[in-house]
């Protein structure tokens, strides 16, 4: 019997139009979705922001994987660590998508974004694409989204981009900032005010924009100077373009 | 009278399935669509690389808009710069579409990948969105086409990315590549010798993959070690992976 394939599909950055042709195609011809999804919202009968962006493609025969995190940000209690939760999981979930595999069923796993570019479908794939055929469908990359919003152009000509995660200890955050010609920030979260201090730091709060959950029906665009940190949720960026070409 | 709406429109990497449903929707009722293309392949006829990738999707009664690239790499006779040239050229360009949106017609330009990220669509916006409504549909990047084709997820949890050009100097590239996480590196051509280099120098040539034309028909993913540096094509680039985080 043949093996099904494992397909690592990008649904883009959260307006359901900007999804590619090929994932649409792909996914409304796999008989198995893999989604992943929070508990919190899991409990409540809902699917992750990747599900809620292709829900509405989808046949009934089609088999819902949901794929449940089983720790979002909170406190473990030793000695138990994020990464050996989160790894276990990832081997469970590679485990049951493996099932579908075997029996010939391919199995599309969907990412907000892109799948490569800090989707958890990289953790299957890395755990999978050695033993089964994998293809994965590139998607609109969130920062992408971001700035297509903010009508921004984000790099000219040969300027370099830093992409930085929030979680950077200040100072390294700063180095790696100064030393930017246009950057994005995101797992802003709870970092959210250490970034904007850093950013003020720099004399970069001007041209930094805000941006939550950019190209959803939800999107804000707010000053990065009445950004509330307690509020500032998961999909939240910021944005440092690189400075106007002149040309 | 209703001016028209400016559209820069993502066409992604270059499959022509790769592109998003919104920009498809947009392409098909844009009276004009504007496109850049290099004076060589205008000569023969021929559109360029985005134009390509849509143009089984256009009808008969849209107007083409050819943007014909005055340089390229060659050399120019002093007091002509780079700068001053491509300046003119894209006023020039904004005064053509200027005349389309005046008389109430919407224009698309078509960039291949995504109109922020280093698309030459940037400097029309910058010359026209202060004047006219201006729309940005985000499209997948190249580098993202680039690691789809590769197999290989490019940055893991809270790596950072760094987006850098060829064209950089030997010491500073070495330096910010020193830095990286992970990173990409665009315009290559007459810099891959120099890039290879500092990626050897570094001990990173093991971990960093090559690829021309990802996810179009000529596609070509060649070992770093056997490229040839004088055939290297425009749309080439390095990629090199964060590594593996094990969870």
């Amino acid at each position: 019997m043949t093996r099904g394939r494992l397909l690592g599909i990008g649904v883009g950055p959260g307006d359901p139009e900007l999804i590619t042709l090929k994932a649409l195609r792909l996914l409304r011809s796999a008989p198995v979705i893999g989604h992943f999804v929070a508990r919190a919202k899991a409990d409540k009968g809902q699917g992750g922001n990747a599900f809620g962006i292709i829900e509405a493609h989808l046949v009934a025969e089609q088999v819902r994987l949901p794929l449940v995190y089983p720790v979002t940000t909170e406190k473990l209690e030793p000695p138990q660590t994020y990464e050996g939760v989160i790894s276990d999981f990832y081997d469970t979930c590679a485990v049951r998508i493996a099932e579908y595999l075997d029996a010939g069923q391919d199995v599309a796993v969907i990412c907000e974004g892109d799948p490569f570019f800090y989707g958890s479908y990289m953790y299957l794939h890395d755990r999978l694409a050695g033993h089964y055929e994998a293809e994965v469908v590139p998607g609109v990359c969130s920062m992408l989204g971001c700035v297509s919003v903010l009508g921004t152009p984000l790099v000219y000509r040969n300027q370099n981009l830093s992409v930085l995660s929030g979680v950077l200890p200040e100072a390294e955050l700063e180095e790696r900032l100064k030393q930017a010609d246009a950057a994005v920030i995101m797992k802003l979260g709870r970092n959210f005010e250490k970034v904007r201090r850093v950013l003020q730091t720099l004399g970069l709060a001007e041209r930094a924009h805000y941006v939550e959950r950019a190209t959803m029906a939800a999107q804000r665009i707010v000053p990065l100077a009445d950004v509330d940190p307690m509020s500032s949720p998961y999909f939240s960026m910021i944005i440092v373009p690189g400075e106007k070409w002149s040309a």
